[in-house]
C-alpha cells in the first residue's frame, strides 16, 4: 500500500488573474484543499455560506478574513487558523498582493439533521 | 456567531520526554490534531495500524516515516504531506531531536460507514 503526497510549498507559482484552488483530498466526505492567492479578496458584498464546518490555516503569505456582523477584519499570518461553522457568513477581505498567500482549508461532512443539533456549539 | 482559532507554531515548548499532541477539532467524524515532537519515534517494531484514513504534513523541524515492506524510510521538509491510507501499517522512524517538529494530522471518518463514535486517540 502506498501513501501519495508532496509539497505544501511546491509550485507556488501565483497567477494575480486568479486564486488556484487544488483539492489533495476528496474522500469521505471531506476535502481538503490549497488554495494559492495573490491579491485576490470576495468580490464586494459576496459572502460565503458553506453548509460544511471549514477549518482553514494561512500557511504562508498574509491576508484578512471579515466575519459577518463583526466591525473588524481579522488578520491572519503565518500559521493562524480559524474554524468557521457551518453558515458562519465570511469574505476575504485581502490578500497580499507582493507575493503568494498560501491556504490550507479542511472541509467537514455536512453535519446531517439530528446529529447537527447535538454537536457542542462552539460559539 | 464567532469563528474560534489559533496559531499552529505558538507555544512550542517542546518536551524531549513526551510528545504532544492537541486536538484543535473533533467534528463530524474528523479530527484535526497538531503534534509537537522532539527527537521521539515510534517504539521498535510499533506500527500505527488505523482504521481512518490520516493526512498528515510536516510543518516545521524534520522526520521521516516508515512504511511497512518499504526498503527505504521516507523523509518529510517542512510543506511534504502524505496521505496514509487506512491500515496502511506505519510508524515515525525519527524526529529531529534539536528543534520541535510540528505536524498537522487530519483523520478522516472510518470507511465503515459506521458512526464516527468509534473514532479514538491515535494509535
Amino acid at each position: 500500500m502506498s501513501a501519495a503526497g508532496g509539497n505544501l510549498y511546491a509550485d507556488l507559482a501565483a497567477d494575480p488573474a486568479a486564486e488556484r484552488f487544488e483539492q489533495l483530498v476528496a474522500r469521505q466526505g471531506v476535502t481538503i484543499e490549497r488554495i494559492v492567492s495573490m491579491g485576490q479578496g470576495s468580490p464586494d458584498g459576496f459572502w460565503y455560506d458553506d453548509p460544511r464546518d471549514e477549518w482553514v490555516a494561512l500557511l504562508a503569505g498574509a491576508a484578512a478574513l471579515q466575519f459577518d456582523g463583526d466591525a473588524h477584519e481579522r488578520r491572519l499570518a503565518p500559521g493562524d487558523y480559524v474554524h468557521i461553522p457551518a453558515h458562519c457568513r465570511h469574505r476575504v477581505a485581502w490578500t497580499d498582493a507582493h507575493a503568494p498567500t498560501v491556504w490550507l482549508a479542511v472541509y467537514l461532512p455536512p453535519a446531517t439533521g439530528e446529529s447537527a443539533a447535538r454537536e457542542s456549539g462552539r460559539a
